[in-house]
């Protein structure tokens, strides 16, 4: 490994995206089962640790345990349990050097920890992402077709007051051919009218969807959209960032920032939009602890187009609280490696590499979501 | 070149996917004919030796027919035709260290050794993977549109007895978006009307396509897909490994094991797909050769988060006896340079190493297609 | 940065495609406006300087206008308007080693200098492409829907005779999804009446770009076709040079050359069509520039399965000196490190090695644009 640049390692953090963390004990099969984007081991494969970030795990994680690298896997999740899940969540949260963690309460929220007990493991900042989604469910019940783009923006206005972004998960439910302008309000109302008909319940409605991000844009929050990578519930070839194009396109007047997470296999085309498009900020969270020590290639690749000052740092951590310190720790060193990279070829000056993780480290986060003023 | 690690260098190899060889003497207008995925040199463009495969070639293969590196392209065709094709092919095969070949005997058979004649020169174990299309356009003239769906399944039923695998060719024929479901017997009759109607011949009607596979699916062997890179007559954007997320997800609870072939450039897309669906198994076979002595550049980025247990090793070489020994040098390359930069990275121990090698090179192909059993 | 190899380094290039030269001085906010393929900085992000092509206009073209590197980009501004456009134009395009230049001069035309004049800067050879879409939208307004096809095609004749190819940019009006067969005199007819109806102006029709495209390929010219990365004004999943397919496949056995321009993030796609088609060529430009001390990055992915025959080098700059300079200096920089790491890795010999860069540096370029006889 090479060593980190001294100013990579002191970095303070701001992780734009995450997700609680779980605070009880886990058995083996759990731990697999949250490691990497696969629902469990296969039956007709092997262990999940077979992979670059179970080897990750073992190689970054087990020292904060107090074990030493390479620790085996069994080992490893027994010096787990000993130490308890709290404790562990703590320790790892803590060796991250992040000082605000952007936290989408919005899946599973009944498992994970509540923004304030995350800021309380972590002894830092912590904010809240509203899933716009999650909203939208949530109001469905008690409203009426007609009433529902009413009743959404009434309650998101009341959600958004104490949050700091918004975040769409229409990749996940449609794809992100989201068209290019809001859907006028009998739409909205006709949408709303079929999903209630249907019994409400998962949202999965382009017209909807759009009409939340459109909502969301209102209000003057920075929105996220999950782009890329995901689980076996995605349809991945429905979640390249391009196919956003048009909305970019009809938003790009509006100076709210648009975010575009994950992205990876689609990293080079999130970074073109990121390039062209004022208001769009790209990052690799989610690759990042999934592609172990490759993470120094992905986040290259990132960077050929992508300005330097619409990158953001992300982990889109979930669950595992180790998942937290990989994604910083192979952030880092992807980060190190690049301006490392570009020193040894005279491509820039140190100044300019300490420029350069501050704005993608912290600042351009500060910026877009306006952190001083929380 | 960076040295072989001791432990890739001896790997026992299981290719799961290649075909026959020619034993007839070559002219230079043939070899590179078969070098690369071109029909044939350019008249607009210069010979295919200039490439990276034509400069592996005379890396690589020289040295085995007892020239110089680097030996110039009529220096190493003369003394190819010196040898003779049969001593050519027993030489380049036996230098693979590969202990078992499986042959997809279904492309340009008349052209190519039987498996028993492969096994022979190669002096080894060679296994039958039976190619649907081949089936169906053989049964399609003996039978009637509502006969054809039995009488395919009769005869695949018997090929499959003494195969290991089976394999689709529909990238090649009508794309990779295949439904998620079988299609219904009336569905079945109807295409199998139309190709009758047309004559029978090459298939090509995603409906029986799909059926072929369906069925295939039904005898429990693991069922191969052609996708991403071939030659002209492919369309590559068709070819998508993320067209199959349908067709996967509906046969995920079957247990029977699908192999995504080939992939580039889409080998990213398919390590996804290999993570998250627990029946789905890559490589990248066929890019290796062609890439030369880039091909550990895009072995480390199938690598980055396709599962160590879903990882197989395969040449799809096809003709040229070359096309063994390179696909098979270049995969122990990219092989050894990515555990060895994992190593010098400290990112897996020397026991993950191995242990990664020998799932990739050998262990899940023979977990995978039951060669024990064999 | 790994120095350059001395035949890379004193390498005649032939820049197959690129834009006339402002010479009128620049602001700052000109200078960042022309600089990315973004329309500006945005107020929502930092300077454009801050990015890996800001960096190498400050690594690479301070000391052409003899300050040190990396200079602060107002010390560099100011340096470049106490020299004047033109001598700053002089000096960057006289740095560059190039003996002719392939000029695109369809945009914007009256901000740029002309053929003649960029040859009297650049001291060397100039010669014409002609964009088919800017005859097209001249032609218009003097004739018929009957008669455009025969008014086109004559004034293209024309224009031909004093240039060495011709331009699409299908990509930036309706994609690259053109359909593989010229379109029907009819189909002509009731698109160009469809376009005077609408008052003629930016053309924007499948059927009329198709119709160029085959009568420029009538007339044996090379035709380039703009792919993948542009600005916001490209809808970049439609710029996939896949989607050509169909076409390429139509119009291989005319023995006309096509060549496609830029690719990023497609190169590899590109690089397919290269090795499959006899008649498509391929390139890395505007990407190079863009990339910095990433450009070797994305050369080697364009190599891997293009045949060294079929790739030429082009900048794509436009409008600023330094994007000539730029582009050229970072393409010795990727051919280089390229030949380097296969010499060093064994992969080719020193011969092989010379060979690769003259053919991709100037050979390819002259024998396809016939440059030997202008």
């Amino acid at each position: 490994m090479r060593s980190l640049l001294p100013f990579v390692a002191d970095l303070p953090l701001v992780d734009h995206h995450c997700h609680g963390v779980v605070t009880r004990d886990v058995t083996r099969a759990d731990f697999e089962a949250m490691l990497t984007e696969a629902d469990a081991p296969s039956p007709l494969g092997t262990s999940l640790f077979d992979s670059l970030i179970g080897l990750a795990v073992r190689e970054r994680c087990a020292p904060v345990l107090d074990l030493p690298q390479h620790a085996d896997a069994d080992v490893y999740l027994e010096r787990r349990a000993e130490l308890g899940a709290a404790e562990v969540a703590r320790r790892f949260l803590r060796a991250t050097g992040t000082t605000d963690f952007l936290l989408d309460g919005g899946f599973l929220p009944d498992a994970l920890t509540t923004t304030p007990e995350f800021a309380g493991l972590a002894g830092t900042r912590a904010h809240d992402v509203v899933r716009l989604e999650q909203v939208a469910e949530a109001v469905i019940h008690g409203t009426t077709a007609r009433g529902f783009a009413g009743a959404f923006a009434d309650e998101l206005g009341k959600r958004a007051e104490t949050a700091v972004g918004l975040k769409s998960i229409a990749a996940y439910r449609v794809g992100l051919e989201l068209a290019g302008s809001p859907p006028s309000a009998s739409e909205v109302e006709a949408a709303a009218g079929r999903w209630l008909a249907a019994g409400g319940g998962r949202l999965a409605d382009e017209v909807l969807h759009r009409q939340l991000v459109f909502t969301g844009l209102d209000l003057g929050l920075p929105v996220q959209f999950h782009v890329g990578y995901g689980d076996a519930d995605v349809d991945l070839r429905r979640c390249d960032p391009l196919l956003l194009t048009g909305l970019l396109r009809a938003t790009r007047g509006g100076g709210v920032p648009i975010l575009l997470l994950h992205n990876y296999p689609f990293h080079r085309q999130a970074a073109y939009l990121a390039q062209v498009f004022e208001h769009v900020f790209v990052d690799a969270g989610l690759i990042t602890h999934n592609a172990g020590f490759r993470a120094p290639a992905v986040l290259a690749e990132l960077l050929e187009i992508a300005p330097f000052g619409k990158v953001l740092f992300s982990t889109d951590a979930f669950g595992l609280a180790e998942l937290y310190h990989l994604g910083t720790a192979l952030f880092r060193q992807g980060l190190s490696d690049f301006v490392r990279a570009a020193l040894d070829a005279g491509a820039m000056s140190e100044k300019d590499a300490v420029r350069l993780c501050a704005l993608v480290g912290h600042e351009n986060a500060k910026r877009i979501y306006r952190l001083e003023h929380v």
